[in-house]
């Protein structure tokens, strides 16, 4: 690859010309920190034919040594020596974490230092803050890495579809949670025995509830929901519900429904301006391309009103591809030192988010207690436009209810329940 | 949306400023040329937003007369009005084919006007001139339309993974040779009934050579192994294949193997440094993404060294998702009027396209004239690790050939033909 869409340097023929060297600095040495300094050396002849400089790794901050790396002398515990080195221009948060991440960016930022990280909880809690800092100081405050790891979406959205008045996005956002739906569809495998194996295969921590319990997918949604609607979104204001009660059946009936479960963030603009965000379990018509997105792989629907459906699909995680989109943003960087390039959203605004009862969707319904005849009467007379299955269980069904507003939902399976049906589970779909 | 990595300028809140304005032309009002008067016109206020400066068309060019149009007046004839009206600062083209857009481009570039384009035919044929033009006017020619509509790619590749070597690109890049293979595939319909079916829709042309032929897809790919290279890739340089000849036999063969009949341009980095490139029908095992974009949707596959494989999915034709990647590339245009962002590549190198029987792939065949029995006892002599379906012709099987360069490949092939087999189809694979 070569210098594509890069730079407001002129000179394009590098050849024989000697390049700048600009220094940065990378904050923590784990996973994807340690990927930054690998990348930088790895692809350092391409990175700098693409920034038009040289990027050199001046320190590491870290608590943890590293005697036996080759770049063993880089490595600082105090941060302040990175904030008063005036070499240093550009300083990429790897420390996962609100605290202390956020001050050694904000301290970055004042002392005249762009910021590059891939920390979805710093962006999620503080990003509308951080963005104000980079902007009054001229500076760049960029986190490709914190939605979708390695995959392409805040720079698609928010240049490629320039164009488009975005009304909606929906996303298999985290990894982990994937991975656990698929062996309960493909393999049969319950929910605990695949946890249990997501953690043996160090894809889940032994504290799942960050990925299980949809945290982590709810950050990532309200840092895309932040870019599309121009203000920030915190997770706090944001329904979750996490993959927890999923049973097989529920998989056997969404299979029958022509349907797979999937964990998804979706945001979506209302019809009276506000905004619905949310991360609950769906079933998701096969139809709908996330329904074939499998395994620890993410996918990022985007709907435009120009473009109609656009889907970003890859690794959201792991080390070298959550690196390279770090690494992405410090040659932009780089390439925008003196014309910033930012990116921005304004303060949250009181009464923006919808509550989840006004979201407006179908839900699948499992059902007993009665006859398969009996329950479909009382369906037939709560919604008009019912799908029915049964052959899961014996003196069962699953229906796909009308759509209607979620506390309409919550209505007709009350009336269920006091007709002396049992709603065995609930879920809501997409695109049934 | 809002002002999202979007500006020089430092004002972001644009409330109470009163933009400066920009007048642009857009040469063509066929499809997507009037899309892009449309889409300016219909989300005006959210792309003056971004942009920071208001866009007005100031004229259109186009033979043809538009007398009931509110924007009649716009309408001009002659090319030399927009070029010699200093006003004008961007020009848009949208007129397809080499010429005459190919003069008019480089006329507006030494005019002192950018350009972005939605026409692959001429970025296929004169992308590099272009961009040398561009480049010593330090002006823009950007083309994000010209490959996938509106789904966003070459600023992904360009930006998003600047940290990755690339090492492949493979993509479903025609729309109406998608839903050929699709209606195939999913409705048993023969080749001729879809394509009928796809010119009564309006999907396939009179003469359907472009699409059904594979020179839509080789131009596209031709763009994309350009951008990835750096060096520009001449269409007649790319073998290419279309999709006339396959049959129901060989779709229904391809679902016993588990895969899907795709017609693929494919980009790869060969170990010998030289570049693999062509368009030609192949097997795509069900198992990589590729295989499930069905009907008239495009997708592309990119695999870098850090990220492994990104996809991007979407609408790749039609009037609004082409008109909405145009219209980025406008904003784009408009947000770098001082400080340049291009995109550029070198002229072509002798030699550095392989030929096509170096490519390295395993090859299904459909064989009969002898009895199965005899075909095995062969095939297992030329293959060490064949894989054999049969059942869906009497006295037939399909193999998928081991992995070997194309011309082995072909040896295989004429080895049969000796030992009295035939070779009723054989087809590249991808993924298998």
């Amino acid at each position: 690859m070569t210098d594509a869409f890069v730079s407001e340097n002129k000179n394009n023929g590098l050849e024989g010309v000697k390049l700048g060297m600009v220094k940065i600095a990378v904050l923590g040495h784990g996973v994807v920190g340690s990927g930054v300094v690998e990348i930088l050396m790895k692809n350092h002849e391409g990175i700098a034919h693409r920034a038009k400089e040289e990027i050199e790794v001046k320190y590491i901050l870290d608590l943890r040594d590293f005697p036996d790396l080759p770049y063993a002398d880089k490595f600082v515990k105090d941060f302040s020596v990175i904030e008063k080195d005036p070499e240093v221009e550009i300083v990429v948060e790897c420390m996962g974490g609100v605290n202390p991440a956020f001050d050694f960016c904000m301290r970055s930022l004042k002392a005249g230092k762009s910021v590059a990280t891939s920390n979805k909880e710093l962006v999620a809690a503080k990003g509308q803050e951080l963005l104000q800092t980079a902007q009054d100081n001229n500076l760049n405050f960029l986190f490709e890495a914190s939605v979708g790891g390695g995959i392409p979406i805040l720079r698609p959205i928010s240049q490629c579809m320039a164009a488009n008045e975005i009304s909606a996005v929906a996303g298999i956002l985290n990894g982990t949670t994937n991975f656990i739906l698929t062996k309960m569809i493909t393999e049969n495998m319950a929910f605990d025995d695949a946890l249990r194996l997501a953690q043996n295969l160090g894809y889940a921590e032994k504290n799942p509830t960050a990925d299980v319990d949809g945290h982590d997918a709810c950050r990532k949604i309200c840092i895309l929901a932040s870019l599309v609607s121009g203000k920030h979104i915190y997770p706090d204001d944001v329904y979750v519900e996490g993959i927890r009660n999923i049973t097989l059946d529920d998989v056997a009936y969404a299979e029958k429904f022509d349907a797979a479960i999937k964990l998804i963030g979706l945001f979506r603009k209302q019809d009276n301006g506000k905004i619905q965000i949310n991360v609950a379990p769906r079933m998701v018509s096969k139809s709908f391309p996330l329904a074939g997105v499998n395994d620890v792989f993410n996918a990022i629907c985007v709907v435009g009103d120009a473009t109609d459906e656009v889907m970003f699909y890859g690794k959201g995680a792991g080390k070298m591809p959550t690196a390279s989109a770090v690494v992405a943003d410090v040659i932009d960087c780089v390439k925008h030192r003196k014309a910033r390039k930012y990116l921005y959203w304004e303060p949250a605004e009181k009464g923006m988010v919808a509550d989840y009862h006004e979201e407006v969707c179908s839900m699948y319904m499992r059902l007993n207690g009665k006859s398969s005849e009996e329950i479909m009467t009382v369906a037939n007379e709560l919604c008009r436009e019912c799908i029915y299955t049964d052959g899961v269980n014996e003196d069962e069904i699953a229906i796909i209810t009308d759509v209607a507003p979620y506390s309409e939902q919550e209505k007709i399976a009350k009336t269920f329940l006091a007709r002396g049906i049992n709603v065995v589970s609930a879920m809501r779909t997409l695109k049934m």
